[in-house]
């Protein structure tokens, strides 16, 4: 999201960082509250004067529309575009819904385009349409560039508000035109050198313009050939790329290496912690709600939950199947009955904690498939390990009371099903990233579901053989 | 890690980021494997030139030790202080141990101090103190003062490799100044403003530096009183503000606001990757690992694992006594025991879903123990939508071949279930929160086992009314 210390009407506010913000504090937001609950215009105009425009973000998530509503109508007009950069774009777009189209299409120019994009991205189709023929045509144009790309590639992420100069312009009017273009500029810290035809050359530091003779033609400073993604490219993949190669700013291009955009610093902590929740959600055994929590409704919720939650009771009706099979085992010794829930549920969490820690090492490029050979010997050794431990103590605190003959059979197939659990936890991942599905689907519920059954299995079998032969 | 383009002698290579590397890719580190097997230094060293530094993690990462030390064998031994701050600090240690402390004492000193100090404290401590003797002093008293905090802390992060200067500097003196020691700052996009004895007064970025007239006084034109953070803050803490805050670099400072270093924004993506990673570690029911999964043992996995496994073993003892405590029930309905293990499972499922979800948004602020009212609302509604859902299918699925009465049972104690389970998952991490304890600790796991027992108390109790009664 744009976050800018420029309070004035430039098409985009700067992105220099701000960096003299007092902190937002719950007493802030207390004070807000009651302001707006006193609809005590002057104070609140008074307290958002020396509210930081990042805290914006924090504040507006916690209060509810009505307040939202009431804030926006009393801070000053110039302010509302920073504020809505802020929020979700789905929240800023249900604000602009309300206001005139020339209104809303003003306060979209005032927006950095890519949160501007975003933002209409949430907007009924005819909205959208209606808001982009009343906007100045050069922004305009800018958003519908921006709209071609889907929102999770680098073209959908990147802002086309870069620094462009011809190789030939020399290190001092660089700086010249940087002075100039700084209030539009997305970054400054970065110049790029494109040819004629905006065919990406090079890039220079703003460090490398300020330390070099003034007139230096920039042909001859700049880094050739610098790292760039195409816009296709999946935003995790840019973000990454930018963390591990430390850039400030990431060129996108078309297949032509046309110059498109940037994407910046500012992005990669939006993408990643993105990215990041897909993965928790996904491990939890939902699929991703694509949207805040907060924004979520109990119907979307129960739409993106229920799908897993059916197939894995489908999945789980096997365990009945399993039990139903064996119930002459079971009715011969009753004793093992007590002990389903606890053995199904060893394998589920040895299970749970294998394949969470593996799908966070695959997720961050540590583990690959190439890796399948030691990750399984590791996770079998280690399953081995707690499933004996608990196996011991499952012998002698099940023996104790039952007799240790079925004591036996429980701390045998409790060591069984934790080496089994592990091993399947190792291997799916790897199976599933090979095969290009997301290896995060392996949800801990899937693993306990799996294993659920099978170790049904194994126990019975431990059953017939020891407890026939002993 | 420090990254660098700095190929000379300075004591700390300056943090320019490097934009003109080409990508590693896997024919590389073939490349390299193959070369290294065939002993062929020459080769080697012809390769190394052309890799960045910042792929030197990922292709050591994925060697072997006994090809790792063929290689810095190969390597001109200017890059190996590069390649070690991209290592794990626990395998660059390593290596330095198999050095003579004079050549481990210059490696460190050409390595940035904030990664050096999180190698040395992977040393044991007479090789550190042996170290830091044959060190230059000023370096190793650098290293000592990191050294006195934590490494999760804002200290334990910073690095001293900040450029500071006197608020009566000119602004073209400033960055005549900053030109000089462009070479060993981490740094030069904020230079900080101290007073006499060296307190935090403001700061100037480059970019406001170079668009302001020559002779101004910094003084004039710095930010006052920046956000800052002491060097007792959590890193975690420290890294949200300063993407929250939209920073480039954030001052670290005493109780008595004298300016210690700074953490810089290569340091975000390490941290929240480092913090994120042990969430999903709580998450799946382990304790966090705290190194690498490639580096952890099979020993070191199974001490993580095998607290919450035991713990979570005996809590679902519990289910088997439940189990024992209506064996009569079960006796006089032997076709409910088939549904145990389908029941539990659902109720793991569903509560699974719920906890991950809502850690993810604490863990990312977007919830917070106010919003407990809505989010229960919520989480109800959802877990009482889908039980209704699943409780229906059950009731079909099992009333056809079982006869409407167990039907009844298991669709009514699935519906119950997943009631119950949406509940417990709601409340439970909030509550953590409010008591202090990470509310990742509430791990899938942990809600299956706890709905474990009392879901089949919910069967029971359900079982007893219904074929009671009807």
């Amino acid at each position: 999201m744009g976050r800018s210390m420029d309070h004035g009407r430039a098409a985009w506010p700067a992105r220099e960082p701000e960096i003299g913000d007092a902190m937002a504090t719950d007493e802030l937001l207390d004070e807000i509250r009651a302001l707006i609950a006193d609809r005590e215009e002057r104070g609140i105009r008074g307290l958002t004067d020396t509210i930081g425009p990042s805290d914006w973000a924090e504040i507006v998530q916690r209060l509810d529309d009505d307040e939202v509503a009431i804030l926006l109508a009393s801070v000053p007009e110039v302010e509302i575009p920073e504020i809505l950069e802020e929020l979700d774009p789905a929240n800023a777009a249900a604000i602009l819904r309300l206001r005139p189209r020339e209104e809303a299409a003003d306060l979209l120019e005032a927006i950095d385009p890519d949160d501007a994009t975003d933002i209409m991205a949430e907007l009924p189709s005819r909205d959208r349409e209606q808001i982009l023929q009343v906007m100045e045509p050069d922004e305009a144009a800018e958003i519908r560039l921006l709209s071609a790309y889907p929102p999770d590639t680098a073209g959908g992420r990147m802002t086309p508000a870069f620094v462009a100069i011809s190789p030939d312009v020399r290190a001092d009017d660089a700086i010249v035109l940087l002075r100039r273009v700084a209030e539009e500029a997305e970054t400054i810290y970065y110049v790029y050198v494109i040819d004629e035809e905006e065919r990406l050359l090079g890039v220079l530091s703003l460090h490398n313009l300020v330390l070099t003779r003034p007139n230096t033609p920039v042909h001859d400073v700049m880094v050739a050939d610098p790292i760039r993604v195409t816009a296709d490219t999946d935003q995790e993949t840019a973000a990454r790329l930018l963390v591990d190669k430390n850039l400030l700013a990431l060129p996108v291009v078309d297949d032509q290496d046309h110059l498109l955009g940037i994407i910046t610093q500012d992005d990669v902590a939006d993408v990643i912690e993105e990215e990041t929740t897909e993965d928790f959600e996904r491990m939890g055994g939902s699929q991703p709600l694509d949207v805040p929590y907060r924004f979520a409704s109990a119907g979307l919720l129960v739409r993106r939950r229920i799908g897993w939650l059916l197939f894995l009771f489908l999945a789980g009706l096997l365990t009945s199947h399993v039990l139903e099979h064996y119930s002459d085992r079971l009715d011969g010794a009753p004793a093992l009955i007590p002990y389903i829930p606890l053995i199904i549920g060893i394998g589920g969490n040895v299970g749970s904690q294998t394949v969470t820690t593996l799908v966070r090492a695959i997720g961050v490029g540590e583990v690959r498939l190439s890796d399948v050979g030691w990750v399984l010997a590791k996770e079998m050794l280690v399953g081995l390990s707690v499933g004996l431990i608990m196996g011991l103590v499952g012998y002698l605190r099940v023996g104790v009371p039952e007799g240790f003959r079925i004591g036996l059979v429980v701390g045998a197939t409790i060591a069984s099903v934790a080496l089994w659990s592990a091993t399947v936890a190792a291997i799916l991942p790897l199976v599933l990233e090979r095969l290009g599905i997301d290896p995060a689907v392996v949800s801990a519920p899937l693993i306990s579901t799996f294993v659920d059954a099978t170790g049904l299995l194994i126990y019975m079998t431990i059953a017939g053989a020891l407890l026939l032969q002993l």
